[in-house]
């Protein structure tokens, strides 16, 4: 008998429940697979009284996590706690005392990964975070190790169940935003306070770490460009259904090519509905990557909850019991992430196709006045449609365009004088295409 | 400056040409990755003379395998020599030697695959083959790393860019299956002779090896059932059509349960068009997988190709240039598969929905004799269709049908006894379904 592969956890809640629960079920397999058998010793968590649908021993549960970071037996330390504080000093705590540190925390690694890349590094220790990107799906390997021989321009992720089952509801029911949240909450999708997911900020932390591995850079939550779904109305999907496009909130990380400055931005975009992201619904997840040799590919699957954490995080601790030495295979990359270099393009130089909503008063001219700043600006129109109002004729006029392709500092120019024009007294809401 | 990691290749045709390509056009970034930097010693091909679009030195080209296999400075040896011999002998020699092996080669390890992977073990090498399915996909990775935590329930595979164009032709332009082929060609997306993709044995090599890593059983080539496409005509792709199908050649693997037999067949299949699955068009390749806890996640790409080959090859390269012991992180799954362990579920077992087009004479009881045969047998019909005939009323007369769920073996009962009665001289076509 192989000397064991002991583990301790911190975090005992939901997800660290069905991964004590998954690693009992799956233990006759996960030892087939592996030359030493993963033993789980101690549990911490500050709550040590409710229950947990989970098989483990009273004595397990500890309410200190230095029954787990200073074990020296503990060999490995799994993370569910999330957020920043007490999480991140947890985490250091642990790669000082030379120990893995297996985490899905998104938050931390988006806001100090370059700093615990560099600690693990010093310390010798893996620092492994499959679950913190799409759930189940493999990504952070794909994207550290099968594709590393590319020099990727692209990575487009639908990376927030939640957005996406509130976005995917709105496009097939009509339905309005507030309605669709209200579905998702009734079905556990939504947190009883959704902001850090319908505002982006879910996906933003996501999209750093995928950005900071695809194009070896410092790149943080702080650099990511941000918008939300909340203003999304359903004559905006219809309009998009209707020119072909579906609705998504994306994380987009690009770059032209080795040298270009890099593109980092959460915000809904419209996308070809018959291309591969286009067909992602409901809570998965999709991440479309592009590169050279490679050209594009997709990955699809569950993006959160129990169950695709599990599968994650257990895959990093396999890596870890399989080959003592192999947490080590990619610090090279981690290490030039860590030196802080990054350049980003600046949100202004974007150029892309702009879908924009005007609200207005219906007084004459108003069009007059949308019209005239745009072509001020050199933003010309590809495609325009007035929507029928309800039956209440006080309710605004609505109008949608899409743009031909225009930088965004041309598009806000001109969106700021049209707001500001008394005449029109429009209100402009704009969306983001991409082809 | 650190010890290079020196390689050698055997086969310098256009797929071998490609990599030597990327390696030099990828050389900068995959330094910056790389603790060792690689370098290509040495290449081995029998035609010595013909140039080929990639920068060697001509003192690099041998036409004697021996010069890379015998050499004591190159580490890893890549094949791309394809097909069974020389390709084993080469291989064979070359993990005795002591040296790691990177193969494209989906023939070899379909046929050979667990005694090369025993033969590995015992060298203390690695046997790397992310190219050998799914071109630029890494689902070797994501199967025996990256879903490592999972019982697997079923893989379902459009592994051949070929048969995928042709299929995807005749359902968007309604072309008869030969016209499609010959578009495939022209556009040199099929060999001269195409009856190693169209009929359907390059999907079942690239089967066997999926269901092995993913059931962890000695599963070959010879264990697969195998239909190709040849016989599809565009009245089965309209038909399927209209009842929400694809028409997609699939290689599937599945079982149950961890103790329950393995299905593995290769067959033109019925899908629904939007699935996952059923979005996948063109020379690209997809990959569903399921399983517990993971449930379903899909994986999208280039399948073949000079372009997509290099992407995987360098990846396996650049994990044995990284971590020296990493090889060996599934060494305890890999020799689990050649221990021989195998549990087949004889095809006749299966059931499922079937397709079945009858062609026959328009003689009165036809229809009579195809339903009370598939009654007999407790087959029932859940769609049927007869196709409208072209102008030649000599024409012999089409109709499809849809069963329910039913067992192979009483289908093709049914089928049999259809095809003997004089009385109907029906022939019958069957594809099944996945739902």
């Amino acid at each position: 008998m192989s000397k064991p592969f002991v583990i301790g956890l911190i975090g005992f809640g939901n997800i660290g429940s069905g991964l004590v629960r998954t690693l009992a079920e799956r233990g006759e397999l996960l030892a087939a697979r592996l030359p030493r058998p993963i033993v789980l010793k101690t549990i911490a968590d500050q709550d040590t009284t409710t229950p947990r649908q989970a098989p483990y021993r009273p004595e397990q549960l500890v309410g200190d996590v230095a029954a787990v970071i200073d074990d020296p037996e503990i060999e490995a330390v799994i993370e569910l706690v999330g957020g920043l504080e007490p999480a991140r000093t947890f985490v250091e705590r642990a790669l000082k005392a030379g120990k893995h540190v297996v985490t899905a925390n998104k938050a931390l690694l988006a806001v100090h990964g370059p700093e615990l890349m560099a600690l693990a590094a010093q310390n010798n220790v893996g620092l492994l975070f499959e679950a913190a990107v799409g759930g189940g799906i493999p990504i952070i390997r794909i994207l550290e190790q099968g594709l590393a021989a590319n020099e990727l321009t692209s990575v487009q992720g639908i990376l927030n169940g939640t957005c996406n089952y509130i976005l995917t509801r709105m496009t097939q029911s009509a339905l309005p935003f507030d309605q669709a949240l209200g579905e998702a909450k009734a079905k556990g999708y939504a947190e009883p306070d959704p902001t850090y997911d319908i505002e982006g900020y879910d996906t933003a932390h996501k999209t750093a770490i995928l950005a900071s591995l695809a194009f070896g850079m410092d790149i943080r939550f702080k650099d990511v460009y941000v918008e939300g779904i909340t203003q999304i109305q359903p004559v905006d999907i219809q309009y998009a259904k209707e020119l072909g496009y579906a609705i998504k909130l994306l994380g987009l990380a690009k770059r032209e090519a080795g040298g270009a400055p890099v593109e980092v931005r959460v915000h809904p975009t419209l996308i070809p509905i018959d291309s591969p992201l286009g067909q992602v619904n409901n809570v998965f997840n999709g991440i479309l990557i592009d590169g050279r040799p490679i050209g594009p590919t997709m990955y699809y699957g569950r993006g959160a909850g129990a169950d695709a954490t599990s599968s994650a995080v257990i895959s990093d601790l396999m890596a870890l019991a399989a080959d003592e030495g192999g947490y080590n295979r990619w610090r090279d990359s981690r290490l030039a992430i860590a030196a802080g270099h990054k350049r980003l393009k600046p949100m202004d130089e974007l150029e892309t196709h702009y879908y924009i909503r005007f609200t207005m008063d219906d007084r004459p001219g108003a069009m007059a006045t949308i019209g005239r700043a745009l072509a001020d600006q050199g933003v010309s129109i590809e495609s325009m449609i007035q929507h029928r109002r309800g039956e209440a004729t006080e309710q605004p006029a609505t109008i949608s365009i899409v743009t031909h392709k225009a930088a965004e500092a041309k598009v806000q120019a001109a969106l700021a004088l049209i707001e500001k024009h008394a005449m029109s007294a429009a209100r402009a809401f704009i969306l983001r295409v991409e082809e």
